[in-house]
């Protein structure tokens, strides 16, 4: 049979709804937003499965915390505040300890990002999937797509979750051996830190909300996010800013190339934005909640390019055979 | 392995939930219910599996429409308009012929509920496995739990549900013939019908929301819905009153109680409510939408009785080994 790629499924499905009935924002963004009264509703959901959204490595109780925040990310994408979260589970047999330490993955990450988890659905299941549905609420929600001559900005840093996948890729082909799979966890503690125990952005999407024009955040890589801005001057030095010292150093060791680590680095849940007040955004980030954000490029007029050259789309992209 | 059920899991779920946040209903009814200004939103989720949730003879269409119809119910149940859904996917693979059946079943379905489907997620999944989770708008959303003295009354009809799958059961037990499992499909259309293409009360939920102190749609069967509204008192005579004529029939003929049928059929998607307003009720459905509703018990100081007769709680609950 034909490969099929998650954007062909997209495109089916795109192509065969025909009734949309009255909302602001349907598919084809970080949430759907609907408008109720002056308020704008965002829904996001999520659907996680064992053997291809968890790492080996994660506690039961970090992937309740990681469906919570991969799915609360997407509110942050808005710049909406979350207003709660449900989620449905698939679970295959029920060991009381994992069950236990996974609910409080889940109650330890609603308190953090003040999200209350307020329902649910529990079935068996072939292997543990979690469905994460979050609802939002902004007066102004933020969509994808930036408008020319801004600023493209990024929170924080990325790069970690791609080494730390690399670390774990060593330690399963056998290149490493399990002592040095954990030495090198306590070398790069907050690489695998990220991996482990990545963040939602809440404070920060409620912050830039009046500052941005567009915003989203990376979970597929900013390879392929970028490309939802619209067209991109990226400059590898500007890039190489909000790559940290920990990933620099590691993508030496193991001869990666940084901006390649840069790029294609999954589920960091940072947000990427696009702006002409960069400064606003420095000053209110550090003032109210000690956070930063970088520049890595513009919006331009025509074409998608790093230091000139020209970047092919990419990114994580599931497919079916 | 200890046998744990469904219901052990929530409780581990509801034990263990320490941040509540600020919701009007949360975990425990059949949507949770926040407060948006003056309107209260309802968010419901639920997951289903090919291999449990979807008899082999449903259409891909028809697995879309079920979907649909299963989420869309539980808006019902708090009498609330439905304002959007999002649906999330498992695929094991992906035959385009399949998906583009699927999808269709969903655009029928939600067009037929004025319901957009506004968003989800597509995944490689070990079998088909489809989340949906919609969110309701009411006034007044309508919880479970009756006043004593009220009357209990169902919307048209239940038992068919439970008839088709006995007549699914005898074919795959090899009880019958192939021919002869086509032959009762003619016979009993419409016992066949409500299992393939069950519908979501939408219109009569919404004229029902100022009539009714409580409600509940029957997904599980009757028997375990009762015990949600408090404490009861059945009449099997009433009750018979909305066993159609086709499943006295049907019982006749295959030696089952009717009112067997009636307690443990599932996925009905019946509004289950309770009032002191039947006059009301039949006038208003009746004129409004041709709908029907009937009395079947009332609800009483302390007890759970059919024909004076205690009701041991019951009805379809997941389990695991």
């Amino acid at each position: 049979m034909m490969k099929i790629t998650e954007l062909d499924v997209i495109k089916t499905i795109m192509d065969n709804i025909t009734y949309r009935g009255d909302v602001v924002k349907g598919i084809g963004d970080d949430c759907a937003v609907f408008k109720l009264g002056n308020t704008y509703l965002t829904v996001t959901t999520d659907m996680m499965f064992r053997s291809t959204h968890f790492p080996d490595i994660l506690t039961p109780f970090q992937i309740g915390m990681r469906v919570i925040t991969a799915t609360v990310s997407d509110i942050c994408a808005m710049c909406a505040r979350p207003l709660g979260i449900v989620v449905s589970m698939g679970l295959p047999t029920v060991e009381r300890g994992f069950l236990l330490e996974l609910i409080k993955g889940i109650d330890y990450a609603c308190r953090k990002y003040s999200c209350p988890i307020v329902g649910g659905d529990t079935n068996r299941g072939k292997e543990l999937i979690l469905c994460g549905t979050a609802i939002g609420v902004t007066d102004n929600p933020v969509y994808r797509g930036g408008k020319v001559g801004e600023d493209i900005m990024v929170t924080y840093d990325i790069g970690r979750v791609y080494c730390a996948l690399e670390i774990l890729k060593m330690k399963e082909k056998g290149v490493i051996s399990r002592k040095t799979f954990y030495d090198l966890w306590e070398e790069y503690p907050n690489i695998m830190k990220k991996l482990v125990e990545p963040i939602a952005r809440v404070r920060e999407g409620l912050l830039l909300n009046k500052y941005v024009s567009s915003c989203c955040d990376i979970s597929d890589g900013l390879k392929k996010e970028l490309f939802y801005i619209g067209n991109f001057e990226i400059s590898s030095k500007k890039l190489l800013r909000v790559v940290p010292k920990d990933v620099i150093e590691f993508c030496d060791r193991f001869q990666i190339d940084p901006i390649h680590a840069a790029l294609n680095s999954g589920e960091e849940f940072e947000l990427l934005f696009t702006t002409k007040r960069c400064d606003d955004i420095f000053e209110v980030l550090r003032s109210e909640c000690e956070g930063e954000a970088k520049k890595i490029g513009k919006v331009i007029e025509e074409g998608y390019y790093i230091d000139g050259e020209e970047l092919e789309f990419g990114g994580y992209i599931h497919s079916w055979e």
